[in-house]
């Protein structure tokens, strides 16, 4: 038997891939709210790096931010910070048309030619100084 | 028959989820480079940031950052830096034990209770200022 | 008659400049509290960081950010975080001995001379795209 | 006898203080460029962070940024990123018609109510958490 036809956009299924089921979510959400207006992406780059520095805020007086320097409270700020970079990142590469994941391997494999892991092992200098 | 044991740790099969693919690549990135000694929260938070204004510098003087007003060097450059992103996102969730699609997951429900759609359509204004 | 050798060295006089003088101040105000031991140049750099991102916050979903868009408390708000990111350069630059003013001089001839007003007129884009 | 009348603009005395003197001459600046239309607040807010993380980028994979760790290119990069933030804070404080000097006495002032040295000293904690 086939779906009602009154079943809510909104319970259909959901990609099982994360990336593109955070998409599918942020998609609804921002329609749901009528906030596609706002979100062009120099807004939504904008957005990105204020949540960035929320979540930078966290750490910026500690050594190294390692668990042991961390209270609870600043580890779930943390979390949701760390969500909400993820869901503005990929609001931003939505509205650019960018695959994320496909974007990230190519970023890799290109890491991997500008910086040879017996060349640079151990150093943290970036390449264009070698 | 069985993998050889000879295989080289990273032709292991890599998770078929995106972020959880993308986590495993960079711990092995990292680690053939020895680099998770630079790899502290804080470094990697910092190290997020500056990546987040590179991919905001494309969209400093347009307009809007719509396609239209971007040329091929421009979505190339925003490609990239949307994956360096992501890469420093995956990252740093890695070292701090977040599992980022839960925590995306949870902030989603989270933002729709403190956006409730009904409230706030149309309206980028902050929830703080309800 | 000479000030009192019991004069404390807050009272001192202040320089007549306002980089020098802010920098005197943000200087007693960081002894006063023993937070020199945090204010190392990369802590200060990302408390920098954060400040400018409170303040882009207010102009994130706005056209422009023309007084038109602002109501009281966002005017507020920036002043506000206009002052702390002043605060915060002025220390960064105080630990690692550069005098802003002079920097600041030389930047703008450098720029003069890398953007020729009769060349760049009325375009925005970077020097390296010519 | 007074100036001759063909005397341009741009050799017209500069104010002494280093604030009043840098927003003159980035007012010259953008003008002769015709670049006053790119610089709305929503935009030098954009471009500050953009600055800024040019500076952190710096620091990021140093432990402390403290001379000993820099080389001398590190250190001019830093002195020009330095001068680079002032200029652009300097630009939005003037579209935000904000008295920089005035707003930052301001701050120290409210700062040293919201941290009282003796109640702060030698703890960077943030005020809410008091």
């Amino acid at each position: 038997m086939s779906a009602p036809p009154s079943a809510p956009a909104s319970a259909a299924a959901l990609p099982a891939d994360s990336l593109l089921e955070l998409r599918e979510l942020t998609r609804r959400f921002a329609r749901a709210r009528d906030w596609e207006q706002f979100h062009t992406p120099k807004n939504l780059a904008m957005a990105l790096s204020v949540e960035v520095a929320e979540l930078a805020e966290h750490f910026q007086w500690l050594a190294t931010g390692a668990d042991a320097e961390l209270d609870a409270p600043a580890r779930e700020g943390i979390r949701q910070e760390l969500a909400d970079v993820l869901l503005y990142l990929v609001q931003l590469a939505d509205q650019c048309q960018v695959d994320l994941r496909q974007a990230a391997l190519e970023k890799i494999a290109l890491n991997g030619e500008k910086y040879p892991a017996e060349v640079v092992r151990g150093d943290a200098r970036k390449s264009d100084r070698y």
